[in-house]
């Protein structure tokens, strides 16, 4: 039995998210299918990060176990073969081989995610789906200021779906940058762990700040409020991508 | 009659190309179309790049003119609803005034090109169709040593496809130049006008350097030949987006 880390990209669009789903397809299921295929193996994928539906990945880390002998390199060409096959959007982009002990959902330390706005009027002709359209252009200084009121550890009860399942609210959020590429804003999110919702409530609650729909400080009075109901907005999945995990060196 | 000067963006994957065409949609037609359900008048739109089909582009520039009169926001708000509605994958992404000696391809002094590839092994999850994928590395100093070879006034005749209807083979090239955006080649081209697939033509033969499938000399060798047949490679239509047009400052 041998132990791969995958690096895996995937078009939230087509999926119902990560997870396999009983109704739907999932990223997980396309790829064991997959894995399926090619060594006849029954075997399931562990990811680092359990996106929901319509959310995107570009570099999504997953580990699987399989008996059948596979190089790294032929074992993500047989996957990507199939998963093409079967028309998922979705690709192993590198492959290698890890320890026993390297858990893709456990031993990873660190998640980061980007989160990207477009600001324009016109519909979109190429990122529909992938990004959050914004009508006007977004106070930037805004934002930084909102999000300094987010970063370190704090009780993120506002910033949670009703449905998440983690013990605590307590989060230590270690990043929550904003960066403009030409007309986009994107937004970069880093911490060990986040709950569920917490980047996308998050960044809707920057954007109403960058928009004047609310002051900084209300992000601050949000965030103590430590109630889902004084949450400003959540914003939809469109814009968000799982962009890295981080795991210590001593596995691996 | 007030003419109207347009910023287009369209997905060269679902057009027949620019041109209006007898069988299957074209950007001309799709926006012909949404003119004439806003306005009632039947008018030609004109653009400064008649793009083949599949080849994209984020900066077309183009006129019409309409008796009507509509605000320049108000007409790029009712082109993007009907273009919408029509499901064309077009947007107005800018409109303004434009004087009545302004023509958007007899004004045009320069016409810029990119063409993206994206070198890796794994299919394309995002960018299907909107790029060139190549499995391997490309060795960029190659690629600039073959286009200094193109830079300038030649007889492009190697780099024109058969159906190409100007007059003369010989064009100046002002830009051919190469950058790297993490695993993305871009080339970017510059030239008052093109040959049919002169770009294409240009940028298969700077693969075929950057992949050692020949020297940079080859390049300069097809280029010298004066003939079709020397031809190196055509890349396909995929990684072409016409980006901007050139008009000069008296006109406009």
């Amino acid at each position: 039995m041998t132990r791969y880390r995958l690096t895996v990209e995937y078009d939230g669009r087509g999926f119902m998210g990560w997870q396999r789903q009983p109704h739907g397809p999932s990223v997980q299921a396309a790829i064991e299918d997959a894995v399926l295929a090619i060594s006849g193996e029954e075997r399931q994928v562990h990811a680092a990060g359990r996106t929901d539906s319509g959310v995107h990945a570009s570099g999504m880390v997953a580990h699987v176990d399989i008996d059948r002998p596979f190089t790294p390199f032929k074992l993500a060409e047989g996957l990507n073969a199939r998963l093409r096959l079967a028309g998922a959007k979705a690709a192993i982009v590198a492959a290698r081989f890890a320890a026993d002990d390297f858990h893709a959902r456990f031993s990873c330390i660190g998640r980061a995610y980007e989160y990207r706005i477009l600001c324009r009027r016109a519909p979109l002709t190429f990122e529909e789906g992938l990004v959050w359209r914004r009508p006007a252009p977004l106070d930037i200084a805004a934002m930084r200021h909102a999000a300094t009121h987010l970063i370190g550890q704090h009780d993120f009860t506002t910033f949670r779906a009703a449905q998440c399942q983690a013990l605590s609210p307590v989060k230590t959020l270690d990043v929550l940058d904003m960066e403009m590429r030409g007309n986009q804003v994107i937004v970069r999110a880093e911490a060990r762990s986040f709950l569920h919702h917490q980047v996308r409530s998050m960044v809707g609650s920057l954007v109403w700040a960058g928009e004047g729909r609310c002051t900084p400080n209300d992000v601050k009075s949000a965030l103590e409020a430590r109630n889902r109901s004084a949450l400003l907005f959540n914003a939809p999945p469109d814009g968000l991508w799982f962009i890295g995990a981080k795991y210590p060196e001593s596995v691996g």
